[in-house]
């Protein structure tokens, strides 16, 4: 279990997968890759997820980035991680916490319009005051996107740059307010067939 | 927050996705679909996520044998699940808990063969003596399964039925180790094309 080598630096990390429903998943996936400039973060991609650690923005900045140059090619493109802060596991991507704060995948990617269905649990596991900067965070996140509950998580519609800023900072507040360890699961779902008319049973 | 609206029953749950990457990924899940028996659980779909509540032991007969109907094709399906225990959230599954325990889709399913790379990683959010516990049940999968570590998670590689069963255990054996509320995320990925050769970056 990871929560028995909880380190003391700041380091955030995820693990994620693209899911594109299409035969040409593989090529997807590649080229999406290939648009994302992932030279400010620690990645390693296997058969199961991919991980991708360093500063919290550009583990956001990496990972949005993906997710939207897959979903453009209009594909069913679904999106699943678990970011998570406060325990690093290992050092195999500390010497990425010397880059500095600036994005550098953002300017391709935030005039992208992309509607997608998202669902996210927030788990902090450290303790903190903390539950206020997230109630903030998601009336903020009101002005931008829909915002519902849904089991075991809070649903949120609409554009996915303003889903993925959202949770960014959402996820920040949660760690500025003093939680020592913390989680966050996010679904998101593009291009679904559900979404045109239901082909499954909503 | 969900955190919010604990309740006292030991209702469980899961907010589960099977993604089939390819284009017939629609029928793939339908079918899958007409092969379970849900008869014993609350369940419902919409476009992000299906999600299952009721007694633990048919809420993991029912994943579980979503995922195998639809591995069985042949197809790279990826499977990505939130189990929780301790946070009912609402009343709308409460009905199921008067269930017995018998699980009805196993006798399908238990000869299957299927090998699998999985990750979950285990929360336990509400206190409780658990660790000991936790590492005797991962000891006990090392007999069916092959057992790593991964960043951020645990990584089996085996049966998938082998692993869905370690998984039911390890969970079971956290609850009863006393976390008042538990959740545990799992990532598996069945034929996939780096399974045969790699195409990604491993």
């Amino acid at each position: 279990m990871t929560e028995q080598t909880c380190g003391t630096t700041n380091i955030a990390g995820v693990s994620f997968s693209v899911y594109p429903m299409c035969d040409g998943f593989v090529d997807i996936i590649k080229d999406a890759l290939k648009e994302v400039d992932t030279s400010k973060v620690y990645m390693k991609t296997d058969d199961v997820t991919t991980t991708v650690r360093g500063k919290l923005t550009h583990v956001f900045d990496v990972t949005k980035a993906t997710f939207m140059h897959a979903a453009k090619t209009g594909e069913h493109v679904a999106f699943q991680a678990t970011y998570s802060l406060g325990c690093p596991g290992d050092s195999s991507g500390d010497a990425y916490m010397a880059e500095d704060e600036q994005t550098i995948n953002t300017e391709k990617v935030k005039t992208m319009k992309q509607p997608v269905g998202a669902k996210f649990s927030l788990y902090p596991l450290g303790g903190g005051n903390y539950m206020d900067v997230i109630y903030e965070q998601i009336e903020a996140m009101k002005q931008h996107v829909t915002v519902s509950s849904a089991h075991y998580s809070t649903r949120l519609d609409g554009e996915a740059v303003s889903i993925f800023d959202g949770l960014e900072r959402v996820f920040t507040a949660t760690v500025e307010g003093g939680s020592s360890h913390t989680v966050m699961t996010v679904s998101i779902s593009a291009n679904s067939p559900s979404h045109k008319g239901g082909v499954f049973n909503e």
